[in-house]
């Protein structure tokens, strides 16, 4: 257990932390006290002798010297959680709280600014300016909890946050745009107080389609009213080959028909076809309402409910028209996963190995480790499955949000599997086995290309059978498929972005003639 | 005569200014020798011994100085621009260019950082740093020039930014996604060298509709195809009437059927609805490309190609759908209004006398002055308005480009405005047509309101009837017509976001009951 208690000055870090610490019965470290003795020098000292930027540095060796120690609550400095490195890592060595309130209440606390270095001149206006500055930095954090009311009840917020055994919390760190991803058995039933806390508003729209409506969507619905929303509903047909713009126009209208505002939520239950559809029509009604995820499909947990982007196909392809839009919350409950035929779960399998291929050998190790589990449906196995690809996907989204670089990782086995789905019109091959098939093709292109062994090709086949995937090219990669290549979004003129795995760890993004990976792909079948 | 010249240390400011002052037989200022000779101290020093911020105040104080000398060049401080005032203040006051340079030649020409104070050590990392935490503020210029290149290309390519007396430049500055509106008789040519200057690609679509294809669409094409474009072209059926998702299906599906790729162009030529349904097409397709407008009536030059928002009408009211999704560039030339009909044009007045009403007392004074040469379609008049109207919205989109808050003013006039659409089914009257009543409306009931006299109504009333506009309410202003109101975008549950013009300079975005609002409005006609 590792708690971090982050906040502008003024919100009672160091008398929050010191009594959480007490009520946890662990050990509690004020990051400024201990800098202090360690320099034997006050904090207004350090400033004046040593400047901002010295005093930030000394702060960070600190922050994480004390990231390792197990068992401690950690009231850290006002600005520490300003760089982006000590920031990331404080979130995934543990809880990272912000402890908020409102302006008033802190310039009040601080008084004069005394031994507050930037707070010397005028500390109502630099409390405001500070504040200001901080908000991204702030809101990247696992929770914020209301400083603003009397400490036993400040404590109580924060022990329902660390003690939260139920749902695991991933955080997407994007600023003031910062969301959760929840992830745990019985975790949907956090949606209406989510959705409180998440909007202005108290209308909401809840999508899902004819297979998930019953029981999930209805007890969406049923969740949000308890919170005093007013919920009107919409079913829409499921399936790839209504992942479109007619669909898209019943969501718009039925939120029209309901009469939201624009301080609304649309609340999506189903897999991708009903999460990337309630996001799109989310960003573009009334210019942009707010969307939550209850992904109820293995895939659209570990993949398309995270990282904002939303679409429909066309008739040109999948996906070809979309926007990026994050959500405000996501919940990602195995209990959903219930309904779900078998070989969509196996499906959803292929995004996880390929976000564990990204990640690196710890988690290829693992899911090799949980194969069996995985395959029969393990919950506690799922949930390690789904953490690890939401963390990996949360981390590459935070790098590159709009998908200009880093990002298109992701589409690792995606060049063929877009295809493969194509050649059959989007109605044969699952996604997913599409997904396991293109990886293989993806991993024998780049060892025939960068005269790598064939180890990584075997050892990914090995990995997708166990789970149940299909590993054979020989009935799919045919010359028609293969000329699919390139026809989506991946392409740049007469190339094509190919995402090439070097290694577990080692995924990279080259552009190639979009004819060189078609022929490499013909040629693997000798 | 007021040229601003900025960018990184290395870039050679300095040297540049001298020589283009040179050529413009001006006065040359270096921002840094100035502040230099004022304290007695060197740049090295005052950072040493006051700090960097108090340097800032300094720097600040100097440049304002500057700002109200007339024939100048001033090469100004690498830090000068960051702060946001200060960079507000130049844009208005002359033309701000930022000089650029790849990092490699600013290191090599640094060299060390002797007497550069921010580069004490290590150079090369700390250019790129301040490049990257700068690049938003550079970018917020009049222009960016190649500072790459020799001394006499530098000065010629300055020369013809500063020269250029055929299109004035008013910047809309949002950082990274800043662009430039060009107001001028001809500058629509200039479309071909500023789409190579904005996108990657050599890909374009070209979208007009059946009034606008001849001359202008087709134009733009060939002004595009002559640096070398492949441009596709989609015309579209004209009015609001088309402002559907059907329509933006034909946009995107051209785009798709071009083969265009995420580095292409949409470019939009025409009124009001071909701009916005542009420009939705651009922010969806593909995940968003790049658009540009070339507007072709009035109402779309000092209206809605400038600002960001896009969209399209549902059978429940205008524009309920759409994004937030700012050009490359507008080019509004008033050439192209040749072949707008009167009426269309008048009807466009309107909104100019909108911008006018919520800049303030001048502007309504200089259009009071111009109403008969507007009247008549003067082109330097309409050019006059058109600039005005544009620097004011480009002042509001900057303070709230989402529309959370300020931005809202810009809809005074269209509460009853929209209705009064609307209760025709978007078919009878003109958008202006309705908007000048709405103005006066609201002019009546802010004076009901908040008991102010009737002098602010008269004078609007008066303006709007020399243009040329309906000012009588009488036949409008009908119960079933006020019923329309808080139907669109502007509801928040029960209220509406109402926009109260107080007077010239000082118009309010109020909260107000619905049935309330639509009671003043009927109280009007007593």
């Amino acid at each position: 257990m590792r708690v971090f208690l982050s906040g502008l000055m003024g919100v009672g870090k160091t008398t929050v932390a010191a009594a959480l610490a007490r009520r946890l019965g662990v050990e509690h470290i004020d990051l400024d006290t201990h800098i202090e003795r360690d320099s034997n020098r006050s904090i207004a000292q350090l400033f004046e002798e040593e400047g901002e930027a010295r005093f930030r540095q000394r702060e960070r060796d600190t922050a994480r010297r004390l990231m390792t120690r197990e068992g401690i609550v950690v009231s850290l400095g006002g600005g520490t959680v300003t760089n982006h490195e000590v920031r990331r890592a404080l979130l995934n060595a543990g809880t990272l709280i912000t402890l908020s309130a409102p302006l008033e209440v802190l310039v009040k606390r601080v008084g004069s600014g005394k031994g507050r270095p930037l707070l010397s001149t005028d500390p109502g206006s630099r409390l405001a300016a500070l504040l200001a500055e901080r908000a991204p930095a702030y809101a990247e954090c696992h929770a914020t909890v209301n400083a603003a009311q009397p400490l036993e009840s400040i404590v109580n917020d924060l022990i329902r946050v660390v003690n939260d055994t139920e749902c695991h919390r991933v955080v997407v760190p994007l600023g003031l745009r910062t969301y959760p991803v929840m992830i745990g058995t019985g975790c949907r039933r956090r949606v209406g107080e989510l959705a409180s806390g998440a909007v202005r508003g108290r209308n909401a729209l809840v999508i899902s389609d004819q297979n998930t409506t019953k029981p999930w969507g209805e007890e969406v619905s049923e969740l949000l009213r308890e919170h005093s929303f007013h919920v009107a509903e919409v079913v829409i047909e499921p399936g790839e080959h209504h992942k479109s713009v007619r669909t898209v126009e019943q969501i718009w209208d039925a939120a029209l028909d309901a009469g939201l505002d624009r301080q609304s939520m649309l609340v999506g239950v189903g897999g991708g076809v009903v999460g990337d559809l309630t996001a799109f029509a989310a960003s573009t009604l009334l210019r942009g309402v707010a969307v939550a995820q209850v992904p109820t499909s293995l895939l659209a947990m570990v993949d398309s409910s995270v990282g904002g982007k939303t679409g429909f196909n066309r008739v040109h392809g999948k996906n070809l028209v979309g926007t990026f839009h994050q959500p405000h919350f996501v919940l990602c409950d195995q209990e959903t996963l219930s309904t779900l035929a078998v070989a969509e779960r196996t499906s959803g399998l292929a995004e996880v190995v390929k976000s564990a291929w990204i990640d690196g050998e710890d988690s290829v190790r693992e899911l090799e480790r949980d194969a069996a589990a995985l395959a029969a449906g393990d919950s506690e196995a799922l949930g390690r499955a789904i953490r690890m690809s939401v963390s990996l996907k949360a981390s590459v989204v935070e790098a590159d949000e709009l998908e200009s670089g880093r990002r298109m990782v992701l589409n690792l086995g995606h060049t063929l599997g877009h295809a493969l789905e194509a050649v059959d019109g989007y109605q044969g091959i699952r996604h997913g086995e599409a997904v396991s098939l293109g990886m293989i093709a993806a991993a024998r292109v780049a060892e025939a290309m960068h005269g790598l062994g064939e180890g990584q090709s075997e050892r990914l086949m090995n990995l997708l059978a166990a789970l149940g995937l299909p590993v054979d090219l020989r009935d799919h990669l045919t010359e028609r498929a293969v000329s699919f290549i390139g026809s989506d979004k991946k392409r740049r003129g007469d190339d094509v972005m190919f995402i090439m795995p070097h290694a577990p760890g080692d995924v990279r993004v080259e552009r190639h003639p979009t004819h060189q990976i078609a022929k490499s792909m013909l040629a693997i079948l000798g």
